[in-house]
């Protein structure tokens, strides 16, 4: 059993869900917007600045960078480069400060076997990888004075490890010592209008479930010690969800008059995914590897200078 | 791009859909069915006699099996042989009479990278090949003197290939000449009550459309030549649909009241499927390969004797 | 069993065989040598232009053009885009006359399952397929007055289809009629010096065996009826051929003292190979997709004009 | 890059090497030879009892068992079931005595992208899973009052993580705490007539190089604090070593006239494999993956008794 985890939801779509566009307005919630047209990116970067606003958000205190690139569903020769480029500024603004060279472990979530899971793993297929060259050889290897070591790894699902993999990941963690953790997901959306075309960044990592009981399976830096960047494109939009949003919007009843998860339990295991999901998923992935290339080695010659 | 074809309808639904259980007096189609309890295994028999009923049923003349096989979707470590030999008889009954050796031709359709439509490929996986055997050294090299040979082919998809299946398969059964084609692939379902534990099989090819306009694209005995058996099994079901159905059913509305097709256009790329996915289809194309590899030898033993 | 066919010789190897370097004054064998310095290509051309010719030399009558690239075994982050580039010009030269627009088949041979063996698979994969939307929409599609059609097949190893690969092939090029087959394909090579850096160019297609005996497997114009240009690199060395080289070398024998096939019978269905095969097959598979791509683009441009 | 790395030798050969058949009466060495004449299966065991006796062979103090089983190359429909048997009944002589539970933790080295390395992570595709299960819903799951933990891991190869593989393998042993390692790879044989027909089982885990220098690479009790047992079948043979060893044959020379790694600097990266290697490792993997399930079972059928 390889089941398809649906593992964390977007932070765009908890903020429509809860303030319907008045969250600028939360006390401890900043949101900024900027728009590069040239591009057609909407960057909406959602901070949570207090314990009383995350509770209120339902999500942890922490950045949340999402991308909107339409372009990214369409095929492009060069894997949206521009987007890569885009994604790299923003995925570096949430690593740690400061001059000095890091070690980077990239871990790519989910399965394989999975057309629309299996954005994790092949994200890690196409990455620079140097930590073990420069362990070896040293910098010297790569004729630079600065090097970022990239690491990488394909923890699988629990079904065919039989371990939680945070269990896998803290282990390898702790023995590698990296300075920063980057994870890579899928996602699934609430509506189909953002699949496959939004990347969400977060230094707040992955926490499973509502947040309540054990945090055994959090992939956080209260976890891990160090900082954990999630990375996450919505490739799936759960059955359940989707029919119950359709069937409300036809209904035009409020939100709360039923629960269309009950409604509806033979969907419950079901997800709902584009018919080109496995074209989609190789171009996608192709640009978020690009993107992290392009950090990892930013981040170097910037600091060359 | 490598787009999940939707390509046929369960017989079954297509039958509840217009006759609403009065099937069996229409005239021209008989209706047989069938329970094996030990295994819990319905078979229902549907045989359109007449071009009347054919155009009543919107299915061509022919004969369609439906096997309904709860166990298919649960684990099992033989993977489910008791099936394998059920669909093995039902297979075998649609087969030439007589007693003569036969070359059969068996067509994976289907898109090996996206899981759910890995079906086809994936029983073409595990098929016993014994055509360029014979061809090569006799059958003295199974020490037979009756034997069937068996050949198959993983055509691609048209994305990738740039031509349409049908081309590349009439293609090569003009070249090698076989006595049967039989033609496996993913369906589409209605509802997700028969996903993953139902196994179509039917004497009339696949045709492609609602069988207007021209029959370019069809795999059936006119345009080939030799007998086409069709195996389904449904492993996914329509996004749209879906919807609409629970639609319908929340609604309690008259089926005719609107086209969800029309409601929900952004679901018309869509498709659901479960989230373990995978294993299913890894598990029933051992089952349906195995079945294929039983009857192919069952044939050759029967006819021994 | 998916065995790898060591399908061809390198021609070049074969000239150094039996003419020892005097090739050039073989009456009916012209030579052309040309090198590209600021690519280090080398590009050497043998047209054998006589029947006599072919029988001395042991290959048809036909143009055989080998590129050495020894960057080709080089990592880098184009795939070698200037490879492609020669590559390309070269495969152009070989294609029919004139200015009409042409329907190309590629075919990629080999078993995606064996690493070494899975160059024609890989070149396939990475094509730009056009054909079917040029049929469906017409060349406006592509904004193009004129446009290459192109389509692929991977036909798969005899083992696993029980056909002959020159069956599928005969038959679908019967049924889709391109103009030009390409057929895509690893060789085995004498020596480890050219191992995964040269590539041979022909226009007399693929003969199985020394041209004796029934031509019912070959791949040629005159099985096809249409020309046929067979690319090819080789991935790996026969086994018993490169110990008996080595033996020889070490002892300084006569060519003729021994066969080294004879003397090392354990050797026969052993192949050899370099232990990062999987990163060279996935690098000079794009470099001939990319060449290939840019051919079929270029020759529209070209004519254009 | 992802360089198959010849990790380790088989230690009947080592022995060969070194004793030429009289090992039995080295001081500290003890053989054991066993022969099951229905299944054809030889199985030696090499027990290496002081130190001394580990520096004359070159290996460390520890058990080595050989099963040598010519079946094992050829096809069979049960994937040579019997000779899983067999490998079971080994395997278990060496896990910890006593009648507890262990939690074992089975990793699948090498590459699965190169056929004749991908021995270990097929290995692990077929293992049965128990560990999560157990830990989520208890024993009471699978109705067994005692009950193995089974995990597994396929950490990948050093190009493509950036780590030693010995390093995620100590992290994850660190963080789930298993009582047994098993580790599976394919190996590097000496001469063609062991490949792909034996099976090494020792207790002394894996070290690379020989011994000298660090060991922060190794995979063994002292380095992870729990009994670590390794499985190998050859699947390669190094061509330096086999084109040395033909020569050294032919020639009649003595051992030690020449070292063919340094006559042969061109095979030096290259191995030699058998042309239907993908069949080989597939069934392999199989009988392999079934005699660690039935270890597994057996263990807690023998110890409920």
């Amino acid at each position: 059993m390889g089941n398809f985890q649906v593992r964390t939801d977007l932070a765009l779509e908890a903020r429509e869900g809860i303030t319907e566009g008045e969250c600028g307005e939360l006390r401890g919630v900043r949101v900024e917007e900027e728009y590069e047209e040239a591009k057609d990116i909407r960057v909406t970067k959602v901070m949570i600045e207090t314990k009383n606003a995350a509770k209120l958000m339902g999500k942890p205190v922490g950045v949340y960078v999402t991308m909107e690139a339409p372009a990214l569903v369409e095929p492009d020769e060069d894997y949206h480069r521009e987007i890569s480029e885009s994604f790299a500024a923003q995925l570096l603004k949430l690593f740690p400060d400061g001059d000095r060279e890091l070690s980077v472990l990239v871990v790519g979530l989910g399965n394989r076997e999975v057309t629309a899971d299996a954005l994790g793993p092949q994200v890690v297929d196409h990455l620079y990888i140097t930590r073990h060259v420069v362990k070896e050889f040293g910098k010297a290897a790569y004729n630079c004075s600065k090097m970022n070591l990239v690491s990488s790894l394909e923890p699988g699902v629990m079904a065919k490890t039989g371990m939680e993999t945070a269990e896998i990941i803290k282990g390898v963690v702790a023995q590698t010592k990296p300075d920063v953790l980057v994870v890579i997901d899928a996602l699934a959306a609430r509506s189909t209008k953002r699949l496959n075309r939004t990347i969400q960044i977060t230094n707040t990592g992955i926490q499973p479930g509502s947040g309540v009981g054990n945090h055994r399976n959090a992939l956080t830096q209260e976890e891990l010690g160090i900082p954990v960047i999630a990375v996450g494109v919505p490739t799936v939009v759960d059955a359940a969800t989707i029919v119950g949003d359709a069937l409300k919007k036809w209904m035009d009843e409020e939100d709360d008059k039923f629960d269309s998860r009950l409604a509806f339990a033979e969907l419950n295991n079901m997800y709902m995914t584009g018919k080109d999901i496995d074209a989609v998923i190789k171009r996608v992935s192709y640009t978020l590897s690009e993107g992290i290339n392009l950090a990892m080695e930013k981040k170097m010659v910037v600091y060359d200078a």
